[in-house]
C-alpha cells in the first residue's frame, strides 16, 4: 500500500474517507499525534493530567473551545482528518466513525499529544530493529503496574509500548530517543516486564504480539494510550479520541520536535 | 554571607522572615522556581499559555486549588515559604510582602515554573563565565519585540536573561543548557541584540547591568519573568508571585531535572 503522501495529501484522503487504516509508516518523517477532545469544563484537568505525566501525554497543540484547525497543521480540520475516531459518552465507548462533524460542538477543546510512531523512523535510521515495521503489525502495548499522577477526575495506569533488541541495540536506543522529548523521549523501563506488572509479554493489551529473538531483551517506552485510559476514566458527557494506531498526521517534521 | 544551607532550612529561615534577600546563589545545586497564584477561574488560561510558551514558562508544578505543598518540597507552605511576595489586584502591583497568608484562599492555583539559576552552577562548572554571579549583581533582563502565543486574557513579550561571553563559550553554553528544558533550556538567541528589539543593553528593563568585555557577545536565554508579564496582563481579582530574583527553592536536585 502506498504510503508516502504528503500529510496535506493524506489528510484530503482522510477528509473524503478514502483513507481508514492505521497511519504507521504513513507520512514519513512527519509527526503523529494521538487526539483527545473533551467539554470545556474539565480542560483544565485533562491538561493538568497531560504536564503531570509528560512522559505518556507530552502536549503537541491545544485549542480553543469549538476550534479545529491545529497550529502544527495549517488549514486542516479535526472533525474530519483523521481516518478514524472513537465516540465516548459517560465514559463507555460508542460509535466508531470517520467524521465527528456530527458530534463536535463549540464547548469542545482538542489535545494533539506526540506518538512514538515519531521516532520509529529514527530508530531505523539508526541502526535499531523495529520489530512491528519489519513484521507489518501494530507495536504491543501494554497497561503497567505504574500509576500516572492523577488529576481532578482524570487517572490511569501508564501504557506502554515495547521493542525487542539486543541489549547494545537498547542502548542506542535510549540515545536516538532521548532527543525525542516531545514524543515520549527516551526508555522508561528495560529487560524485565515483570517489574511493571505485565504477566505475559507474547500477549499485549492493545496491538498486536511480535516475535523476540534468541538474545534480544524488551524494551519499553511510555505510550499517548494512557490519554485515552485517562479521558476515559471520567465519566465525561461526551469525548472523543483517534481510534488506536489511527493516528492525526500533522505538517511538522520529526526532526524539527528533537530537543538537540 | 552564608548560602548554602540546605533548600529546608532556607525555607525555614524565610518562613521565620530572616531571609527576605534574593537567592541567586542560594542552596547551591537545588531547583529555584518562579512562582504564579492565581483564581481557579483562568487556571486552564494560564496553564495553556504556559503549555504553549514552554521557553520561557517551563511548568515544574501546579497544586490543586487551595493547596500549599508542592510535590517538589514535601512539607513546604508557598504562602509562607518564599522570602518576598509581589501581590496584583487588577493586574496592579500591590504591597510587597514576606508572608500571603492573609490573602491567599481556597480558590487560588499555584504554578511552580522554571528558573535560570538552576543552570548558571552547571554553566561554572562548565568554565562558562556568569558575569551576574561574578559582580554579585542580579542577572540582566530584557523585554524583547518577540510575541507570546497568548491563551485566554493572557499575553506577553518574551522577556530573557543575557550573559556575556566569548563565541567558543556561548557554543559550550548552548551545550550544557540544553539539558535543562525545564529551566528554559538552550539559549534563545546569540549575538545581536537589535535583533530582539533591544535598544540599549546597557539598561536592562529589570535587574542590574554587566560589564561585556572585548571579544565577548551576549548570549540571550528565556526568562521566567514572561510569566509574570502574562499574569498581569489580565485584570484579574487578585495574583501573586514571588517578588523578582526572591524564588521558591525545591527539594529536586539540578541535575535531577535534565534531559541528559
Amino acid at each position: 500500500m502506498k504510503k508516502d503522501f504528503s500529510p496535506r495529501r493524506l489528510r484530503e484522503l482522510m477528509r473524503n474517507g478514502e483513507w481508514a487504516v492505521p497511519t504507521t509508516g504513513a507520512a514519513p518523517g512527519y509527526v503523529q499525534a494521538n487526539l483527545v477532545m473533551l467539554p470545556q469544563d474539565e480542560a483544565f484537568n485533562f491538561l493538568l493530567f497531560c504536564v503531570r505525566n509528560p512522559k505518556p501525554c507530552p502536549i503537541l497543540d491545544v485549542l480553543e473551545p469549538g476550534q479545529v484547525e491545529p497550529t502544527i497543521a495549517p488549514g486542516a480540520d479535526l472533525r474530519t482528518d483523521l481516518p478514524l475516531y472513537r465516540v465516548f459518552r459517560k465514559g463507555e465507548p460508542g460509535e466508531e466513525v470517520k467524521d465527528i462533524s456530527a458530534v463536535f460542538d463549540d464547548t469542545m477543546v482538542s489535545f494533539l499529544l506526540g506518538c512514538s510512531f515519531s521516532f520509529e523512523d529514527a530508530l531505523v535510521k539508526a541502526g535499531v530493529p523495529v520489530r512491528n515495521l519489519e513484521e507489518g503489525k501494530n507495536v504491543s502495548m501494554y497497561i503497567t503496574n505504574r500509576v500516572c499522577r492523577p488529576a481532578g477526575p482524570f487517572s490511569a495506569p501508564l501504557v506502554v509500548t515495547m521493542r525487542p533488541m539486543r541489549p547494545e541495540e537498547a542502548i542506542r536506543a535510549t540515545q536516538v530517543t532521548t532527543r525525542f522529548h516531545l514524543t515520549h523521549g527516551a526508555p522508561i523501563h528495560v529487560g524485565s516486564p515483570e517489574d511493571l506488572g505485565i504477566k505475559d509479554i507474547e500477549q499485549p493489551d492493545f496491538g498486536d504480539p511480535v516475535e523476540t529473538r534468541p538474545g534480544e531483551i524488551p524494551v519499553f517506552w511510555a505510550c499517548g494510550v494512557t490519554s485515552t485510559l485517562a479521558v476515559t476514566s471520567a465519566p465525561l458527557p461526551l469525548a472523543i479520541t483517534h481510534s488506536p494506531g489511527h493516528m492525526f498526521v500533522s505538517d511538522l517534521l520529526d526532526d524539527h520536535l528533537t530537543i538537540l
